[in-house]
């Protein structure tokens, strides 16, 4: 397949090189692909990498995939060219600067809404990420389901950890009360699994380690 | 330990009757706790389940487990009286009634404002929600990690679908773009344990399934 990549960083690279390997075509886009420029990708991408333009990666790919930085994504696109009838694949996240949040949809949480309720309560968002078949039997096989949480009162969580692993989950720290504005998406994609995509109830995230 | 539940929906009552097995003493509270409504729960929730007023039940707690409706959420927490100092384990999602979405904090997506720049393309949110470690090889001994994708255009999500497959991924479809606005929070929960919990990029996140 003939994939053009927009965004010749990590994400880009890596997929590039790794899609190369199995027999598709890449072309990389570059902002500026002059000879230097060229020269310069050409050390991070393997000596073979073909770079062109933005627009010329987007004509030549019968897939573009989008992994540009999100400050940088409404120009790529823009340069890109008429890409109707395309199919993108979107890797970017509109992050922060520093990663402390979503740029775009994503300001507050529940969680922080309840602490503000609950005023001077230990709040963990906890067990909101999963089905109450999961918190039942957390077992799949061998395998614990992961139980994501957090808060700002380390005490508290670890409160919250011990009862999920009483269950039998493995319970995993998320970090502060504000990544309630990651656990409280989580739980609208196991929502989405389950019902929506006709998955049931039967399904639990676990998070791998190596 | 003294856990008070409030909210003795299938989640909570779920919890209190796998905490209860375990040796922990559950105190429900009701929003309305008449006789009548007590025998209801008790049908459900057990016949030695002890049910008393919300405020009761956030005394009781050492631990007070919520676990309302989002609708019903702030009264319940009025009803619940002075919380200060107490661990309140949050297991609430702000959902709209009809789950398509979260009522705060969550209006949009990058995936969807890709869409509209990219005018005309069929834009697939994929390879957004891991390390580009993972995507240099997705495999943590026999698992695969999962890769969560979503569009609007089904074809456009098989091709996506195929280069994760290639890659080594299991790919699994999570719905329209939209759900964009789960698979980019998704990224910042992967940033978040990955960074700001020092769990470091060789982590990914895997769907169970039973």
């Amino acid at each position: 397949m003939n994939i053009g990549i927009i965004g010749a960083g990590t994400v880009g690279g890596t997929l590039g090189r790794a899609w190369a390997r199995r027999g598709h075509q890449i072309l990389y886009g570059a902002r500026d692909p002059s000879e230097g420029r060229v020269r310069e990708l050409r050390e991070k991408l393997g000596a073979d990498a073909k770079v062109g333009t933005v627009a010329g990666a987007a004509a030549f790919g019968e897939v573009i995939l989008l992994a540009t930085p999100w400050s940088g994504t409404e120009q790529a696109l823009r340069s890109a060219g008429n890409l109707s009838g395309k199919i993108v694949l979107d890797a970017t996240n509109p992050l922060k600067a520093d990663l402390s949040g979503l740029a775009l949809g994503h300001t507050t949480s529940g969680g922080e809404q309840v602490a503000a309720w609950a005023a001077g309560a230990k709040v963990v968002k906890i067990f909101n990420t999963t089905g109450f078949g999961n918190m039942e039997n957390p077992k799949y096989g061998e395998t614990a389901a992961t139980m994501f949480y957090c808060g700002d009162d380390e005490a508290a969580k670890a409160t919250g950890a011990r009862l999920a692993a009483d269950l039998g989950f493995e319970p995993v720290d998320a970090g502060p009360l504000a990544q309630a504005r990651t656990l409280e998406p989580l739980a609208l994609l196991w929502i989405s699994l389950a019902y929506f995509q006709k998955q049931g109830p039967n399904i639990a995230f676990k998070l791998l380690r190596r």
